[in-house]
């Protein structure tokens, strides 16, 4: 273990997030809020630890192998929402540190649970800096590090592996910075794009940056308690389309730019994506008109809900516009099953993803046909090419280690008096960088209940969804700390 | 598809389950109740049905390839329920087919979910025929029927790994004939045994009879409300004991009996199993302890109804001794995770079974060191031998379309209004053929409240849990019985 290079590394990281801190602090001054000196001085204090980390192992072995980069990966997400929760912590806006940090993770992984029962009392640049993790998370810090970091022969590979969220099958460019560069160029059109029409709207700047930051990164920390139940319909459309915008993969995205558009168009993991979203919406707005007529007047409301609701829930973004805690069980459990599926590979989404689902599905009918004809040599396709076994058992094996964590986090989740559908939502909405779940952690409720020792696991549950699972075990495990 | 082949197999089944009968039709004429004649005339009706089926197909091919070996499990387990569901239908005990099928599928899957809300209201033969049809299916109906079958040249193997539940590591006779003698010689010398036991305390012989076969099969049907509740300590302690016994793998006992005790005592499998129930029944006694301690009045009250309910979920019975839905959240989700866990591989229990469960583990700790280690070689031992890959990913393709057939089955019962809790362990109770879950199916209720449509969705969890999913799923596919 190159321990040096880790430290290294993480010092980078702190510098860039000392600098970031400086955004909500522009924010504070220009509102005149007196808890905004609070990111002055926690920006030079991270500054001065991360550069202070840099200089001590900057003459490190810049050897990276598949265990760095799974741990540089690891901590520097623990890192940053450490020194990321100060802000909240010291101005009193969150009381507990347990608490920021919660909060703070749920930034960064773009999962959007709060802790926060009043979130119309947090100054506003409390309210940027809280969104603004989401977009800085979204497409993953250290993508996003690469992009603005000089290039070194290679050695951000393994980095970048952990870091794509999904299976990734396809490659776009073959160099590992210029891919980060497009997708980072992506990520920012796409942003102010859609701050822009949110702006045309009933939203103001500052409301249409927050929550433009929480679509991006398929985050869901909203201004208000209600989310975006008090926006207008056409703000509520505007942020449907995006957040199924930004589920697609982006090497998509990075295709329609290179002008291969029929390539693009030919995902099957796309059709299969926008066919879920329609097949809930139809399934969910059929139960909901059905069952809640008097509740909302007309269908192009209940329309309207439906497809917001399964966009938000799909892309695990978390946010809402209506209590869907209190639809019916059917739609209630759409919306479960949506969010162990997730959005697309590549995406800023969490969840399985759909690829992964995918996959998953073509396992099984490979194994079926294997059962009837067992001398028969069958191969499974994907996107145009020969998925390799290989590729299939790393599925495979994804899932089953997924379910185990999954079980376990629950298991702890449940030591609170909450029931079940509380437990299991809440650890689902945590693992898959959802946000809200059902029961206690509905979109009215919040996170707030839960005890210390919940606290830190639901925040871990984040972590080791947000970066699949294994970056963080490996982490965490002594063979990866082993001299030899 | 040698289609006449399986019809014939069909014949001889309804010819066994109509003897079979025979034995409710003595239990009926003993208490002298009228219905007993219901199974009189069953039983000659699926007689000559029977051998109708037999004497038509007669003269079929008898080569038999995996998929007929699957249809034949599947079928028959389908066409026994059908008949096995007539006496209580025609009598009036259960007034809808539906609900009577669902009654014998969950006998004969040995899960002992209800939809009967008075059992006390029952005749005896009723009763007696509903706990048989555990014993028939514990050990299962074809491992049955091979030990009185004439043997011929080996064409019972695909049916034998149809059959036997779990991933079957070690083969103990090499010759699958002498192996099913075994295997039914040492479940009928338990059962007999255990008779004995609770017919030494507070059971007559009909209650001693009726809760052995719920035993033997880890069935869970009992002839009152309260299931064991009403017994005394010894026999709680009795089927204590004998539910964990009847969950070991029958290989052991095998081993025993050819005087290879070291081999059997050596089994990882055996000590994993033994030690989650100890843990388990610790985690629940404290947590009951601590929280309940009003309601049971002493401690050894606490151990008794925790191992109780422990042994009974985790070797998937289905017996009470307690309401455990009105346990603290934290026991009662240990509970859920042993529904999943189940019982050892080659025993009557269902869920996942312990091997396999261990396999996954072993599968994460094998991808974790690779991932850390991309070239070194590394074997995973199980059992005293290499496990081979194809084992390893054939658990893992397994857990994966396991967790989709779940979700895709609460899916549909979630259209009940009964909420997550319910819909969640309903799922999980019938598809590991536990039994009772938890809410609305919890030890006090039952299935009653359910839909016509979720009854036969919930039968269909059923029979795919029992018969591990593939031989029911490759019945039903059309590439089964494709001509070529």
């Amino acid at each position: 273990m190159n321990k040096r290079f880790v430290f290294y590394m993480l010092g980078r990281i702190l510098v860039i997030e000392a600098v970031l801190m400086l955004l909500p602090f522009v924010v504070g001054l220009i509102y005149s809020e007196a808890s905004t000196w609070w990111f002055l001085l926690v920006s030079s204090a991270t500054f001065v630890v991360g550069l202070g980390l840099m200089l001590l192992f900057k003459k490190s072995d810049k050897t990276l192998f598949a265990r760095e980069g799974f741990a540089v990966v690891a901590l520097s997400w623990i890192v940053m929402s450490l020194f990321g929760a100060l802000p909240f912590y010291l101005s009193g806006t969150i009381h507990s540190f347990t608490d920021a940090f919660f909060e703070t993770v749920s930034g960064f992984t773009t999962t959007g649970a709060s802790i926060l029962p009043n979130i119309e009392a947090l100054d506003r640049c409390m309210l940027f800096w809280r969104s603004f993790t989401h977009w800085i998370g979204g497409m993953g810090i250290l993508v996003f590090m690469m992009a603005i970091m000089p290039s070194e022969s290679g050695r951000n590979v393994h980095i970048m592996r952990a870091e794509m969220p999904g299976p990734v099958v396809g490659k776009v460019a073959p160099r590992v910075r210029e891919t980060a560069k497009i997708l980072y160029l992506v990520y920012i059109v796409m942003t102010v794009v859609m701050v822009l029409f949110l702006w045309a709207g009933d939203m103001d700047l500052f409301e249409s940056l927050v929550h433009t930051f929480g679509t991006a990164g398929t985050g869901g920390f909203s201004t208000r308690a209600d989310s975006i139940g008090g926006y207008s319909a056409y703000s509520q459309w505007v942020i449907t389309v995006f957040m199924l915008l930004f589920g697609v993969n982006f090497n998509l995205y990075c295709l329609i730019l290179i002008k291969r558009i029929k390539a693009a168009v030919k995902s099957t993991e796309l059709w299969c994506y926008i066919g879920i979203v329609a097949a809930s919406v139809i399934a969910v707005t059929i139960n909901i008109a059905t069952t809640m007529a008097n509740v909302y007047g007309n269908f192009s409301d209940v329309v309207r809900h439906s497809a917001f609701q399964v966009a938000s829930i799909i892309t695990t973004s978390g946010f809402s516009t209506v209590d869907f805690n209190l639809w019916p069980e059917f739609s209630k459990m759409i919306l479960v099953v949506l969010m162990f599926i997730g959005g697309c590979a590549g995406s800023t989404a969490g969840g399985l993803k759909v690829s992964r689902v995918m996959m998953m599905f073509k396992g099984i009918y490979r194994d079926l046909r294997r059962m009837i004809h067992p001398r028969s040599v069958s191969s499974v396709r994907f996107e145009g090419k020969t998925l390799e076994k290989a590729t299939l058992h790393s599925v495979n094996g994804y899932v089953v280690v997924y379910m185990i964590v999954f079980f376990a986090i629950m298991l702890v989740i449940s030591l609170e008096p909450f029931g079940l559908e509380t437990a299991f939502t809440a650890t689902a909405a945590c693992f898959n960088n959802v946000g809200p779940g059902l029961g206690e952690v509905g979109p009215a409720g919040s996170f707030a209940g839960f005890s210390n020792l919940s606290t830190w696991i639901l925040s871990f549950a984040m972590l080791l969804g947000r970066l699949e699972i294994f970056p963080v075990l490996l982490t965490f495990s002594p063979l990866t700390w082993a001299k030899k």
